[in-house]
């Protein structure tokens, strides 16, 4: 099947140049760069910028706007963005009352924010930074590899990003991020493992009725693979593994997130979000929040994540709530 | 590749009960029927009212909302809706003002709204129509159908509901909907075939690098395989077949939707962007808007379709401008 691109090493530049013609009335690309920046910046807030690999469309530039992110820093697929680039970013924006970055949780991504972050301080810019951990999928040592930041990410974009237009200074952003992240559990499945770019090779092989448990956004395959019974099943098997995360479910409140990871179809997505709704009931938790659409994809992964977050504070609801022109969002 | 439904006869109503789960804020199912209405309804306007066969999410439903529709009606998938449901959508919003039906050129739809239109007329309702017959893929004879009604169908929801929204009369607005209908044209190519629902079954077949030029968004194979060779061929490809159906495109306006076909990426489709995009500019071609995105959809067909629409009154870009909550504009 062919993908409708390009020459592959083009392909991140040609989809800033498209997001920006797009939705030139918002955002622009700084020349260059990986950088999307917000074409209505105010310095009356603290300015809250993400980024990492590309493939993840529309993470992070969909989530630039008022009351969201003022700049995204993309980096060649499934790679993070260059020290040079998310510096860069920082210094475009230039926000007098700080920069918070959110960064997903992942090795290389971690590292080239934070050392972006150590150069901006020594600029004498004021950052800050949170990392978001919500994937709940890998609890073994046999994968190395710590919590990582998935889909969720995008409820954390929101909620500090209205909080900081409503006027928070940066150490209760980042304590505020700190306590989303806290309060917040991703799972995901793949019924189809994605693309690598220009190629038709998958990632990961699945047979038809089967799906992996626990897969990443940069083609990892799961931890464990499943026969496929229905979407009723899956959203059973999803929810019941996050829930478990929490403890007194009756006395809260929750935001969740139905994430469609590439390929999957609207259709399928409101067929699940559906089964959502109806465990919700059974199980008689207080969903007081509900998004559902494609937030944070993997290339053309086809298949579905499910976000947890406990309402803690009911600011957060109104943060949710709040508008915003981000045109993913 | 499986599919995260249940069982395939329950899919639409299980759609539109996730719709009305995640979209409750605004939207309401009216229980067993396929009528999705907005939950804040207004007497001061006309209604436009819209619907087709399920497979195209987020159409119709997405475009509910202030300023589009005011209700859509879901058939099953790929079938039109019942008269029965057309009929009782009509009387749901029951418009003192009048109702707009905007119907997709298939026979079967035309025929369902139309009697639908017959019977409320008879019950003293006030009822127009128009029929959208954007896609210009279909001219001989040899498949014997008329341009069937696509993507640019959304246009059409929204400089309407716009212009309702704004006051205007019936009777203005079926003669708005004729001249942007008349204005239009569209046209799709596939990559791959969309699957029937619960089956692995491609409704038709390509070959790797092979793509079918004019589709249509029932499953329908186009007129013509060809090579595919990049996305800025295709691009090219693409918009000079419609560019020819206008003459002194130099002193003119246009609108552009590219629109995904279901399982096409946003990667893809801000590629595809960036060419057509360069091609505007080479061709010196002044537009004046643009939107890119899944608007109307073969359930996973992977393809992407191009329309056109000449702003023949800056009113029309306005409309196009004006702000809406419909969720998938």
């Amino acid at each position: 099947m062919t993908q409708i691109l390009n020459k592959p090493e083009d392909t991140v530049s040609q989809i800033l140049n498209g997001v920006s013609f797009i939705h030139q009335e918002k955002l622009e690309r700084v020349p260059q760069t990986g950088i999307i920046k917000y074409r209505h910046v105010t310095n009356q807030s603290v300015a809250i910028i993400s980024g990492g690999g590309s493939g993840h469309e529309p993470a992070h530039f969909g989530y630039v706007g008022r009351g969201m992110l003022q700049a995204s820093i993309s980096g060649p697929v499934f790679v993070p963005p260059s020290v040079e680039d998310i510096l860069q970013g920082i210094e475009e924006i230039n926000a007098p009352k700080g920069t918070l970055l959110i960064i997903k949780n992942f090795e290389a991504d971690v590292r080239n924010f934070l050392e972006a972050k150590k150069q901006a301080r020594q600029k004498g810019y004021l950052v800050e930074h949170v990392i978001v951990n919500d994937d709940c999928s890998i609890e073994k040592g046999s994968y190395r590899k710590r919590r990582r930041g998935v889909a969720g990410t995008v409820f954390v974009h929101k909620i500090l990003g209205a909080a900081a237009a409503n006027g928070m200074n940066l150490n209760d952003l980042k304590e505020l991020g700190e306590d989303v992240v806290a309060s917040m559990n991703t799972l995901g499945v793949a019924v189809s493992s994605g693309r690598k770019i220009g190629s038709d090779e998958r990632v990961f092989k699945l047979e038809k009725d089967e799906i992996s448990f626990g897969i990443g956004i940069h083609g990892e395959p799961g931890y464990r693979k499943e026969p496929f019974f229905s979407s009723e099943y899956l959203a059973n098997e999803l929810l019941n593994k996050l829930l478990v995360r929490y403890s007194e479910i009756s006395s809260k409140q929750f935001a969740i997130l139905i994430n469609g990871l590439g390929s999957t179809t609207l259709m399928e997505q409101f067929v699940f979000s559906n089964d959502i709704k109806r465990l919700l009931e059974l199980e008689q938790v207080n969903c007081v929040f509900q998004k559902s659409g494609n937030f944070m994809t993997s290339t053309d992964m086809s298949g579905i994540s499910l976000t947890l977050l406990e309402i803690k504070d009911l600011s957060w609801l109104d943060y949710l709530k709040q508008e915003t022109d981000a045109f993913a969002w």
